[in-house]
């Protein structure tokens, strides 16, 4: 989506600080901010981070239009002084960060904006509500093309998310290994793949599912997928074979124990001399779902509700917190809230992902200050997506879809094994902070 | 927000199903679709609807422009016939549902489409995505409104989830009767109450909590509300006293163990004089620890990621049914899946609410065919919002926010006091279904 501005997609509190700051001197401080997760959620081993490209495309449009600025005077929301601020706003600062696409873990430094206080606080809520969302969504789809191990995803949970997280949801997971998405806007947007045949709805407007499939067949010829469980699926599958022939494409099941009539029905469709018409699955699958499918003659899964909700994880946690700043001395000061359980590490990171001889992960090193020697085992994990205002190339649309799908495939293999693993457990490796001190 | 178009906020297969059925002929078939939920969300005693003020304002815009006909002709999702009927595209149908804010029940007909298959079928995904995450934040919302019993609810979960859904999160919170957002984006489309102050990052932009007060207070007055927990909470609230006087509008918690804070903190300022000082809190509530709260002597809740997720249930499950349509003879057919576990059931609906002598709701009449005589006791939930394509005024913008807030306040106060109950149950009154028969 191209909204003419990203401006107010702000909390309201975000503007009064920066009213606040102006006013006392400190908005013009040197800042780092980051966003990261202090924790993966329950049981996880590893967050897949999404969202990137499409903050830096939000970002290009975060500029307030008059009739903001109209609306904040009329509201009181702030001042004439901020007022002026904002009418001029335009980021002009620099971005660093993880790969879309890439794996992270506890503390794992996300996104780093570097600029005034002013700039990078006013940003805060756009950049945490599209990382959060995209990565809760990518990080769910990441474990289900792992449990389907090849087998093709399909993405097609947009009617059970708000229509514009739908379109993110979409993108997120075929950067996670989706094959494909039922959401057009994101095939219009991102260049991914759309597909789609039809629904119960369709069988149940025919007078009977025979003119059902022949309507169908007849529009999207013999390869199409016919959905078989409206009425009773033995006769559905044989009705569908009948109508379509040795060539059918597919049949759908979208009810019941799928597991059981996947079996019988490839048996069937076997016996009537289909031997290469596929079998998809669609009813409220997720991970498990999908593992415990995979010993099923199974072709092709397509995920919805669990996709789109995270698999019971529907926000990252992630926060975006002032690391360091200036002083009035020019001198940076690292800084970090000691509230309970809400302890955060002050100062501007590096970050690496510290590999064996096999390239396999060992560890997350996070560290403050010089970046150790490399000995050819640490793969450095942050990327700068915009220097002193201006984006970088590659990370956008339908391009940043294309290398961010290409990261995660590659990120995933370099994980040790049991980071396919769906029980509950700690992240699949440590995070390693490194200080001051000892990375000298 | 106004996208120029919604038409491609859609499932591939609704476009697919409208060419097979335009080949067929029976595109142009009168049909009734229906979205209803078959359950709520586990233990849940009652849903509430919003997202239909969205739905109406999508619909206006749901347009086929020449770049999106232009993107399904290049990418073969439908063919040349369906591309023309798209491009011409303007929903000329019926809509009936229950009013935003109402409470609904499983099976309740939330909304109703009447109109040809082709003009109902390609809006599924739309409706879906908007009622579906709606009324689930609005759903979430109402129980911590009901737990929060007159207290002030803001909402402040923007950054938890995908920025359009944090609008949408925003307006859907208000409907169900929090006081205020801190969402601008949702202030500047829907005029709700936006607010808020400061958070940790400012403290710490300041070289001591004490600055960073004063800044504050200078630039907001005195009665503004001070985030005291950045590093020590005693001292933090004898600072803000120090700072702002006895004037002091609040001091905000956000961290720790609230329940027991809040009580010394009561007394802390009572005894430095600031009897008047409100207690906002605002971490990580949900309507339980909002009702555990409740005997600890705060003045006001903010809630974020878990209004925003729907507190565990980030989707209403509603589903969008083909019900009835018209034969080649224009006779009219009930229709429904008979699917294991996914029945539906058949026929355009009415709904009523029975209400008892102390109009207190006692079922939900759900019927096929005419409606019973009305004793008084029974209130009609469906109204008409579009005839003929033509929106009926007061249902979409602020305005209808506004009613649909006092809708649901009304709506609520029907309910038996069981309704209230957080603990996991039945629904709060039961769906009784009266067959066309039995309504004679």
């Amino acid at each position: 989506m191209n909204l003419p501005s990203t401006a107010l997609l702000t909390d309201h509190y975000e503007l009064t600080m920066l009213q606040a700051s102006l006013k006392s001197g400190t908005a013009h401080r040197k800042s780092v901010f980051e966003a990261f997760a202090r924790r993966l959620p329950a049981g996880r081993r590893y967050g897949v981070v999404a969202g990137t490209g499409r903050v830096l495309e939000g970002l290009q449009n975060f500029r307030f239009l008059p009739e903001q600025i109209e609306f904040l005077r009329e509201k009181k929301v702030v001042n004439e002084e901020t007022l002026e601020y904002l009418a001029n706003f335009k980021f002009s600062g620099n971005v660093y960060g993880y790969a879309e696409g890439d794996i992270y873990f506890p503390g794992s430094p996300i996104l780093i904006v570097e600029s005034t206080f002013a700039e990078a606080c006013i940003l805060e809520t756009f950049i945490l509500s599209v990382l959060n969302y995209d990565s809760a969504v990518a990080s769910a789809a990441s474990r289900m093309t792992a449990a389907a191990n090849g087998r093709p995803c399909v993405e097609m949970g947009s009617r059970r998310t708000q229509e514009e997280s739908a379109v993110a949801a979409a993108r997120a997971a075929v950067i996670a290994g989706f094959a494909s998405t039922s959401n057009l806007e994101a095939g219009i947007r991102y260049d991914v793949l759309t597909v789609g045949t039809a629904a119960h709805s369709f069988t149940l407007l025919h007078d009977s599912e025979r003119e059902a499939f022949e309507a169908q067949v007849a529009s999207m010829g013999k390869k199409t997928t016919l959905l078989v469980d409206t009425y009773d699926v033995e006769q559905g599958v044989r009705t569908a074979v009948e109508v379509a022939g040795p060539e059918l494409g597919a049949v759908r099941l979208d009810s019941g124990d799928l597991v059981d009539q996947a079996q019988w029905v490839r048996r069937l469709l076997d016996d009537l001399g289909n031997k290469d018409t596929r079998i998809m699955v669609t009813s409220d699958l997720d991970e498990y779902a999908i593992a415990a499918l995979q010993s099923a003659p199974v072709d092709a899964y397509g995920v919805g509700t669990r996709l789109v909700t995270g698999s019971g994880a529907p926000t990252a946690s992630m926060v975006y917190k002032l690391v360091s700043r200036q002083g009035n001395d020019g001198e940076w000061v690292n800084v970090a809230k000691a509230a309970a359980n809400k302890a955060s590490v002050g100062g501007r990171k590096f970050a690496l992902r510290r590999l064996n001889d096999r390239r396999r992960a060992v560890a997350e090193v996070i560290g403050i200050g010089e970046v150790p020697e490399n000995d050819g085992n640490d793969r450095e994990l942050l990327v700068q997506f915009i220097k002193d205002g201006v984006l970088a190339d590659g990370w956008t649309g339908a391009e940043g879809v294309r290398r961010a799908a290409q990261r995660h495939h590659d990120s995933v293999s370099e994980l040790p094994g049991a980071a396919k693993r769906l029980t509950a457990g700690e992240p699949v490796i440590p995070t390693t902070y490194l200080h001051e001190d000892a990375a000298n």
